[in-house]
This record gives structure tokens, sequence and C-alpha cells, in this order.
């Protein structure tokens, strides 16, 4: 099991588009055959911060992902509304 | 529903103590009635580096939470084995 924990910053103009690009690529991601949970956190104290928490079950699983329509077309949508680069980090889950 | 999610750096010397007193912290956390989840996470390119995603009922259940001997034996006991101060935030889980 893999858990990739990304932060994202976005304008704050563009967060209800960013939410709504992002839901859906949730839902759809969440059906993938190798995604275990896809959970979007939305920061209290400023809401133009995310960290969204993915769990996949293995490396060809984040690389499936990584080749859907819905994540290249998330990609894509959401380019523009980042106020800065997203940072992105692999874990493996302590049992 | 609270998501709180710490990020800790540890002294490559103290990794091993870090994980033991954190996995007996978590393992009590998971018992109290307010908390949801309790997760360690360990980054894979830096085991050195680790991610706590921790969910809890309430502000309450939190403060609960900070209150409780096994939290506060974690917090004592890790202290020096931190590398850099832990960067905390709260967050809503976006449905």
């Amino acid at each position: 099991m893999i858990v990739i924990v990304v932060q994202i910053n976005v304008k704050p103009e563009c967060t209800e588009s960013f939410v709504n690009e992002s839901q859906f690529m949730q839902n759809k991601s969440q059906k993938e055959p190798g995604c275990v949970g896809y959970q979007i956190l939305r920061r209290i104290d400023n809401p133009d911060r995310f960290t969204f928490i993915e769990t996949f079950e293995s490396e060809e699983a984040i690389s499936a992902h990584k080749e859907t329509a819905h994540f290249k077309q998330w990609r894509a949508n959401v380019y523009e509304m980042m106020a800065s680069d997203r940072i992105a980090g692999q874990y493996n889950i302590l049992e």
C-alpha cells in the first residue's frame, strides 16, 4: 500500500472551480480498481490550501491512475488555478 | 469531522525510538471515543520524515486527545528526537 500526500495552494479566485474539478476527479479515482482511498482535505484556517490523501495498492496502480483520462483532465484544468507548485510525497503506512 | 495533518522530521539516529513511541501512542489514540482514525505515514524516499493523519469527531475530541496521558508522554518523549519543529494544520474533509 502506498499513500501519496499532495499539498496544493490555490489562487483565491479559483477555489470554487478547483473544488468542482477535484471532486469530479476524486469520484472517478475512487472507482479505479487499485485505489483504496482518495480524500480531499481543505484547511480550516486557510481555505485556499488543500491536502489530498491518495491511497493506492501498488506502484502499478499509481501509474495506471496517472494515465486515466480523469487525472489528465484534472491536471490540465487546474494547472492555472494553483498559486504555487504542488508538493507531493509517497509514503508507507506504519502498521 | 476534523483531520489534523502533522509533518515531522526526525533525527536519523532516533527514527527507531520515534516509531516505537509513536506506534504506542497511535494504538492508545485509536481507542479514544472521539478518534475516528489515526494513521502514521513514513516517507519512502526519506524514512526520517513522517506524516500523521489524525481524524477526530470534533474540536472537543481533539482537546480531549491533547489531555490524555499517552499524548503527553509521547510529546515529552519524542521532543528531543525531532530534527525541526513539527508542522500541523487542521482540515475539513470535502465530501
